[in-house]
């Protein structure tokens, strides 16, 4: 077997440690006699699976008790609904923020269901970037103010966040549990799981308890956060193999130390760009320099013929999943917390032969 | 390693043969050198896992073309919302039918939606049953009607469906898979995938195109059926590991073969009927005895002492899962497809000697 680097943007790479555990138990979990697939969802094996999930992920990202930690379905598109369905009541107004494909999308499923006003754009501006504070134009009592943390497809993130009477909500798909964030700043945090997580079919929602109160009655009931909170995310069946390996994701994270894999993260990142910097402007980043994400780094060549050139002899090469998002082209290396440094160093070698053989 | 014998009700069973398959491949699916769960959605591995489960679900279920099949989150739970929000406008009323837990549960939220006419409801009667084709009380003009197939809970199975003018919409949860119907007669079909197709976190709806056109413009995106239809499933990323097993157990059917797996389901439940039947009284199937299930053999004990005793004795000799939903009591044996016939034969042993120690 040769595993190969992976720089998918999500579904990506998942840590080798989780697989061979997940491997070695999936014909019979914890001497069950049963796949973790396999056994009920009501039964004492999966519980503790759940419920240690659940824990580690209040340990790891400091979420007290005021906040209810959901595991649903649907992805981060079925929160650009839920959000405003369970928060925003008639004759409410909401801020958003757009920063790109994401934002965008949040913004128009929120439209659907009240008032939404766009606090700032920037979502088609290249290079790319996410809205700056001064910028913002709020709205005097607004619901909540929603922010994409970190927008995966052009490589762009926010550093800091405004100061703003209301609640945040922030769609964290793409830069969750990579750094460090105060979670009482926010309101409800959300984020698929398929990035820093787990496997994809499961969404993390993070809500404090009081926001999900106020959501009308008569919404459907798997829409409503409160369906999840009083069942502990257990009304119907859950995701449970994906929330299973989300468990062995939390542990292997804490065995790291989350402060050392966030350490890890920056200077992950931080090969990479210097790479791209130093390229002499054949590798040109694609977010403006205050903004770059550490989790994907987008980057163009001189040529696309030059990128689809790169992106092939990388997949030869063992580097997979670099070509850029379809929507917007160029080259992106994803680098979740799954993604070995080795695989950065190689990485940077590549590129920089690459650029020798090319340039 | 000693695997036991699963009677769970779902999450339930899965074929040994697919989660050997999934085992020896979770590192490196298919010489990718990665895992599926690693794999992007758009990317060409995944795409063939994806399609071939459509496609072997296709011909299993004889699914024309003039029908989507998608592959979403949420469960039958989510689906009790998205049928009316799809299906059911303004001034029109649809028909539903009670026959227990699920059933009432999907009308409790198509009443949040629109106009329900309850055709019959026979959902508290003991024993349990559904209804009877000759009692519905149909609504001139109804834009469907609603049944559930199978109730997981209580044991009982349509065997025969009315002859409406409107399309039927059937939740097929927990008996999808296991026994002949004609598609044909159907609008829409859906299943949580838990029972007889995979993994929970994985919902499966067949829905005739047609009907899918009708729906509101401004549904939630990820609430609406065309969205999925356009897309192939593919509008966010799906449940990419969930989809991976189903396609394993779409292929382990036609390996065995639909129809002797059918032809197998009806002499597993024989088997058992016959053991309760052949009892003297001591057990009592909790069905009318038309309406028995195939897939959830449900039947009590002289007392709940009894029932207490046999399903801690039968868990310590290695039959898991046959304590009945805490909802209902008594003794629940779900036998899906992937229990095997020598799990029925040693349960009936079984409950034969539990007799005769206890009777």
């Amino acid at each position: 077997m040769s595993r190969i680097y992976n720089f998918n943007a999500g579904p990506a790479a998942i840590p080798l440690e989780v697989l061979e555990t997940a491997q070695a138990e999936l014909l019979d979990f914890n001497g069950t006699g049963m796949s973790i697939m396999e056994a009920s969802h009501r039964g004492k094996a999966y519980e503790a699976v759940h419920n240690e999930a659940i824990a580690n992920l209040r340990e790891l990202l400091g979420i007290s008790e005021d906040y209810a930690v959901l595991l649903l379905q649907g992805g981060a598109s079925t929160q650009f609904s839920m959000v405003p369905m369970n928060l925003l009541l008639p004759g409410e107004t909401a801020d958003y923020t757009n920063s790109g494909s994401w934002g965008s999308k949040a913004i128009k499923e929120a439209k659907k269901v009240g008032n939404v006003n766009v606090a700032a754009d920037c979502g088609k501006e290249i290079p790319t970037r996410v809205p700056r504070v001064s910028e913002l134009k709020l709205t005097a009592g607004a619901k909540y103010l929603h922010v994409t943390s970190n927008e995966t497809i052009s490589g762009a993130r926010w550093n800091e966040y405004p100061d703003v009477d209301c609640p945040i909500v922030a769609d964290m798909s793409s830069d969750i549990l990579s750094r460090p964030f105060d979670m009482s700043r926010f309101g409800l945090i959300y984020a698929g799981a398929q990035k820093n997580l787990g496997p994809s079919g499961l969404t993390l929602v993070v809500v404090r308890k009081d926001l999900a109160e106020g959501a009308p009655e008569n919404l459907p009931t798997m829409m409503r956060y409160k369906t999840h909170i009083e069942e502990n995310s257990l009304y119907n069946t859950p995701p449970c193999f994906s929330i299973y390996i989300l468990m062995l994701v939390t542990r292997w994270v804490k065995k790291i130390g989350r402060d050392n894999l966030y350490k890890q993260n920056v200077d992950k990142a931080a090969k990479l760009y210097a790479a791209i910097d130093g390229s002499g402007g054949w590798y040109k980043g694609t977010a403006v320099k205050e903004f770059r994400s550490d989790m994907n780094v987008t980057f163009r060549l001189p040529s696309e013929d030059l990128e689809a050139k790169f992106a092939a002899e990388a997949t030869k090469a063992g580097f997979n999943g670099l070509k850029g998002h379809r929507s917007v082209g160029g080259i992106r290396a994803s680098i979740y917390n799954a993604v070995p440094v080795k695989a950065i160093d190689d990485l940077v070698a590549f590129m920089n032969q690459f650029k020798a053989s090319n340039g």
